[in-house]
């Protein structure tokens, strides 16, 4: 049998107490490979190759410890390569049940990082299928759902004369009987193309992919038909499996993901959305962004950034997407905080400004415009 | 168009405070269903049929509300019905997102439920399959990851050899290299069945599902190939989308839910475990006793199990698995708090015996036995 030696470095960051850490990271390392006690194991191999090890122990102060674990690649593999179901059950499948456990960090090892894919587009093939030059890329949501096929192409095409660079489907518009994919899709990327031959700039609409893999490839092909090569994505809501498998089949697509689900309850949102998201396959990825309707700090949500856009084994970098409740008026500020390497994205704000949609969208576009260029 | 006026009603529990528990309440109908200023919608169907409704406000005391939210189930179904990951996404998409929110109970629509599958065998199914008269049922944890297939099996065979009613893989255990699903599959699967015969008792291996939908239908056609009919899943890990399809394309099989990335951080557990696995078709599920590993007191593992047995819209009901380092030392006290309606699940405890693994496991299966009919 073949050595299985190749690790991943996972840091837990972990509440506890200094007389005690040093066996709370046993029992971690423990829990996240073999989960068993390691006096029962009499096969020598397992505890060299397969059981995890604890390779540091960090005091952060304030009984804040990182505990940083070595974990066999082997067991996160199948027979087609990493398996990204089971890369997060080994790094956090026991562990998201211990309340004082965060999954803070992973340290992927190159060839194993580049097994798994990563960003088809990454920010650079973003700007360029967008033709966005050097400025930020502005980005809106097609909702409210249960709008008709014909509703959400006629609001889409709305949107898109007024020069936004991406519309997306709303996370909650799936394939409901009030408007199917298909159908939906084939009447906004009429009404987006129609628009966007209008404006001279190329809006691009990504579809929200949702339900069993066997559905996701009916949707994609659905889309590819009538053009579409963008698209939302909810990793958790899908499941990890299924959406690294979506991305490997279609290496030519590019992919937004979708915080929904994620919780993050339990793993750095910076790891999340900078790594592991992007790990199998996100262009860009959406967040909230703080002062919006949800909790993030400007801390964490600069973490998130950096990390999206920092070096990942030799992976392509991910666009950050700050979300959830953003308006015109933030543009400046957040601007001046992401810089011109972010997409911005405002929905219901947009939407609001009922019949002067096209005109606030067109503002929207250009406040983005002059500020990423001032 | 059809209308689609049927509702699923959702608890989220929620700190807050009186003064603004309404407007909490319904920014959290809006962010669960259409997630946009209701001002900037103007087709009046939607108001009615897609929108959130806030139904009551219960204030639990300590600056804790319940908010009763109704959710169409049009906005959760697909063109083949309910579809599992969009279920998710409604009633926990955002909500996830805020710390202050629980996902606390679900009631849903008895036609809506049963579409959605539930167990195939429930309680009564394992029973009667497992040959367990009323006792409680025994099962135990294959492991560690890392052994061969040969390995595996002469475990597996041992623990059969003890009289042991279930043998579920480890979580860890996948499809890696050292170790595939075909091969050890068929090697315990073999070994458990010449085990079973010597004994007269009809052990029952459930290998773990791990992968894409793809993965997991070639995994449960090897597994049926050699005469198995049970599995464990990890919904998290997999997907619920997957989780769902797999059941709902094997009707004659049983699952095992295994809580692995389910963290539960903002779903009340006894909705995650007793009613959320199970409507997707687990017949038993797996969760962190109190006492153990994990950090779940002994009033939320009651509320879990009485959740799974309890009733649900007409499905069959799901047996509890307490687990996390139970020990045989626990029996009596575990089946007097549970009762005989249970699965005790012992592996690491067990395998601890090293060369008396056989007796250890023949005298926890007494054990259960003596107590359950005692």
């Amino acid at each position: 049998m073949a050595t299985t030696t190749e690790r991943l470095l996972v840091t837990y960051r972990v509440r506890g107490e200094a007389a005690t850490i040093a066996d709370r990271a046993q029992a971690l390392a423990v829990e996240q490979s073999v989960e068993m006690p390691l006096a029962a194991i009499d096969v020598p191999r397992i505890a060299t190759e397969i059981v995890g090890a604890v390779q540091a122990i960090e005091d952060r102060g304030g009984g804040v410890f990182d505990l940083r674990i070595s974990l066999a690649t082997a067991t996160m593999a199948g027979p087609d390569g990493p398996e990204a179901g089971q890369i997060l059950n080994m790094v956090f499948g026991n562990s998201s049940l211990h309340e004082d456990v965060m999954l803070w960090d992973i340290d992927l090892p190159a060839g194993f990082a580049a097994l798994c894919g990563g960003p088809h587009w990454g920010i650079g093939g973003l700007r360029e299928r967008l033709c966005v030059g050097a400025r930020a890329i502005t980005a809106t949501a097609l909702k409210p759902q249960g709008l008709s096929p014909d509703e959400l192409a006629t609001l889409a095409g709305r949107l898109a004369a007024g020069g936004i660079d991406v519309i997306k489907d709303d996370h909650g518009i799936a394939d409901q009987r009030y408007a199917p994919f298909a159908a939906r899709v084939r009447a906004c990327a009429e009404k987006i193309a129609e628009n966007a031959v209008k404006t001279g700039h190329p809006t691009r609409y990504a579809p929200n992919l949702s339900g069993s893999l066997d559905a996701l490839r009916r949707q994609v092909e659905a889309a590819r038909a009538v053009g579409i090569d963008l698209f939302l994505i909810a990793p958790f809501v899908v499941g990890f499996p299924a959406f690294a498998t979506i991305a490997r089949e279609n290496p030519d697509l590019g992919f937004l993901a979708h915080p929904a689900m994620a919780g993050a309850a339990r793993i750095n949102p910076a790891l999340l959305y900078g790594k592991l998201f992007r790990l199998f396959g996100a262009d860009a990825v959406i967040y909230p962004n703080h002062g919006g309707r949800f909790g993030y700090t400007p801390a964490i949500c600069r973490e998130i950034a950096a990390m999206a856009r920092g070096p990942l084994a030799g992976l392509a970098a991910a666009l950050p997407v700050p979300a959830g409740g953003m308006t015109p008026a933030r543009v400046a500020e957040m601007l001046a905080f992401y810089g011109p390497d972010t997409m911005l994205l405002i929905g219901g704000a947009l939407l609001s400004a009922g019949p002067h949609l096209v005109e606030e969208t067109r503002t929207f576009v250009r406040a983005v415009a002059e500020t990423s260029h001032g």
